[in-house]
């Protein structure tokens, strides 16, 4: 699977900057190189150089200066890659980067493909497919929470879990392969009921990384909140009181519009991604109609939906729009109920309404708040918090983001099921071998010990170039 | 001038990518940076790691870990600033930049203004101001001429003329004092002929080197070509067939829309910057005035004008509409006229249109195109390129492209023209030593020997962060 080609690729943004760093990386990398540069010390030579050292060099195109520029060494094995490396850091002209890729792919290398660096990485050995998919969600982790998973994953927490796995299972199955050859003995060297244990350890371990994924995936993509409510409560003025709310820190994703993407707002490290919708109410406007079923849409595609009602609403109309609104989301979705407006209405009338909502809706479901005067927005993202992290994020405990492992790890849990439901029906031990095995193939999958080039074409495709 | 604070900025541009680069500078950077990282080799510390190397090391926010880097380490004076560097390259994530930087400061390390890095270099005597400023005009090369304008100024080109310029005021400055330390016995150590001689040679470098600046300008920023012309005699079709010329190269400046910045073409290492505009022709409709007195307008802020004429308009008509635009240019503008759909009318009538055309205009300033079959654009380009260009741009010619330099050798030239014209009028040599320490005065000001706070401010204030 490993190709010898030298290849390149700008590493850093291509946008203006003060320096950019072209890396280069293959077997031939120092000739290639040394066919476009002259070292300002005349007599350097690669040969000579020492790995982790920089030098001071032009590049040249025929006798054209292009740059001066700073030489990094990296020689094989003590690279990114595990490769002979180079690493150019230029000025960041845009014109300069351009040429000297060219000059590059003149001179003996071809354009890297996306991660194709942390690809040769994992083929060579100096990490593991987890480690390489950490690597790129590292890069795109833009706050506190999933920087946290994937740096932990890149050091090799979840590989060393799988590991450990991986050993449990290799011994199951060299017991259960030992009674294979004696098996006209009819010995059992496992004894099922250690055997049954150590399966459901086993399954326990591969559930709780499974359970993880929920949390994992909503750090990694964020938590889509809905605000909903009828026409004229107060949902746009919420927006802007979250979006507003110094605490929080509001941020756009780049590149992008308010057009495609909702308003992203950071707490506690985990991002909230807002939409606001259209007003529900019953109405006999066709384009109205319209707006009214994406508001239903949208609630369904988040994980909670703030909905707000306000004090001028009847006690009726409020448990109405409630029930109407739950009965069309699943389990596994959230709803906030927001009173607004509380500023207009007496205390006495506003406990009253305050009574009957959490009635309806239990404690940690409900607020009031007032959004024109940015009244309890602080609150509010708290309990958006509280509702959907249940868990200790900053713990030592693994949390996979990634559903490529989960899919795997869904699997291995099928077949030690399978298996424990075998040896409970005495079924023999070839077969039990056999669905144990699948496990460690499972595994493999994650770790990239078994692959296939699709499989790693998959992943490595939504790298950066120059990864 | 010089202060000792530690400095730190992000080098590399701020968009994800696979890896960032965040500069550190200042005489107590080890001490700074040690605070945050450790090395992945516990032995090492900064005091026994030699300049030029790279280091494996991770950094911490208190216990956690932030990213694993690379530490590229730099001693005073064999730094880009002359003073200790560190250069930390990191995974290319928003977050991981942030933090870092975030550690920096609040670690003894301040953010970096704009220009920095380079003018602690130039303040250290690295480099002269024309270098400095030679730097940002390379980081913002965006083609072939830009480029070689910048990376020739940065290697001293420019400084060393200005470096012989100045070895000859001094001579003449000196022979000249020495008549006045023996004025009493009115003796000409220096020969007023030969004084003359020497002043003639620097006025004619200086106005050598200022000529320069029309075409150096002309490269930095481009040439504004406006495409003008009735209605509907193609103006949209040619710049859609300039636009997609395979020959030429199509780009958008970053970070703009077509709405603000018109499209770009680079032909031979100049950037050309197209305007479409509105079709001129008498109306009575408001709005349509409008369109056409800022199609007048854009006409004068224009190098070049494309006055497109087609075969369906009679001479009378083509001679008004040439002569009326003709009128309201200036003499350093640049007017083409193109006949445009020479398909729709037979050879002879064509070959009488063409001569009658290039009678009103010259042969280099007309051409007869078809802009819907994307016939002869390469030719027109061509044409745009030796109307503007009629200097060799890649010689060994110095090229200024600075208006700051523009302005200084302006004032040398009448300080020379005043000496020249004083020694005519036989003034007294201290007259005339005063004005060639003028000469001196506004070169020194160029390389930066003679400069104020306010100076560098206003030229530094425009470079990158980080550079």
């Amino acid at each position: 699977m490993t190709d010898n080609s030298v290849i390149c690729a700008l590493a850093t943004s291509q946008a203006m900057s003060a320096i950019s760093v072209i890396r280069v990386s293959g077997k031939n990398t120092f000739e290639v190189v040394g066919k476009i540069i002259s070292f300002q010390n005349s007599l350097k030579n690669f040969n000579s150089l020492k790995g982790y050292t920089i030098h001071k060099a032009q590049i040249f195109d025929n006798k054209d200066l292009v740059d001066d520029v700073l030489i990094s060494v990296f020689k094989n094995p003590l690279s990114y890659t595990g490769e002979n490396m180079i690493e150019i850091s230029c000025h960041g002209s845009t014109f300069i980067q351009q040429k000297i890729i060219n000059l590059l792919t003149s001179n003996g290398a071809r354009l890297a493909t996306a991660g194709e660096f942390t690809l040769r990485s994992f083929l060579n050995g100096k990490i593991d497919l987890s480690q390489a998919e950490a690597i790129a969600d590292l890069i795109s982790s833009a706050n506190k929470a999933s920087h946290h998973i994937a740096i932990n994953q890149m050091r090799g927490r979840f590989k060393n879990e799988l590991a450990i796995l991986r050993e449990k299972l290799l011994n199951l199955v060299s017991l259960i392969e030992l009674e294979l050859d004696f098996s006209e003995e009819d010995v059992e060297f496992a004894g099922r009921k250690k055997l049954i244990d150590t399966i459901n350890e086993l399954i326990n371990k591969i559930q709780r990384l499974k359970n993880s994924f929920e949390l994992g995936n909503v750090i990694k993509n964020g938590i889509p909140v809905t605000i909903a409510g009828n026409t004229n409560v107060g949902k746009s003025t919420l927006l802007n009181a979250i979006l507003n709310e110094d605490k929080a820190i509001v941020s756009d994703i780049p590149g992008t519009t308010r057009d495609v993407i909702e308003d992203i707002i950071v707490y506690k490290g985990i991002s909230f991604r807002f939409a606001d919708t259209a007003g529900i109410r019953k109405s006999t406007n066709n384009l109205e109609k319209i707006g009214i079923t994406r508001a239903y849409e949208k609630m369904k595609q988040s994980k909670v939906i703030l909905l707000m009602i306000d004090v001028l609403m009847t006690q009726i109309q409020i448990e109405d729009i409630y029930k109407s609104v739950s009965a069309k989301l699943n389990s596994s979705q959230v709803i906030i109920l927001l009173l607004n407006k509380i500023d207009l209405i007496n205390q006495d009338k506003l406990y009253k309404l305050v009574k009957f909502c959490i009635k309806l809706t239990g404690k940690n479901s409900f607020l009031n708040i007032s959004a024109k005067n940015n009244s309890k927005i602080d609150e509010l993202l708290n309990l958006l918090y509280v509702n959907v992290i249940k868990q200790e994020i900053y713990s030592n405990e693994t949390i996979i983001s990634n559903s490529r492992h989960v899919e795997a790890l869904s699997k291995s849990e099928e077949s030690l099921l399978r298996a424990k439901d075998g040896i409970q029906n005495n079924i023999s031990s070839d077969l039990l071998a056999q669905d144990l095995k699948e496990v460690l193939y499972y595994i493999g999958n994650i770790t990239g010990e078994i692959t296939t080039n699709e499989v790693l074409g998959n992943i490595f495709k939504n790298f950066c170039i120059g990864k």
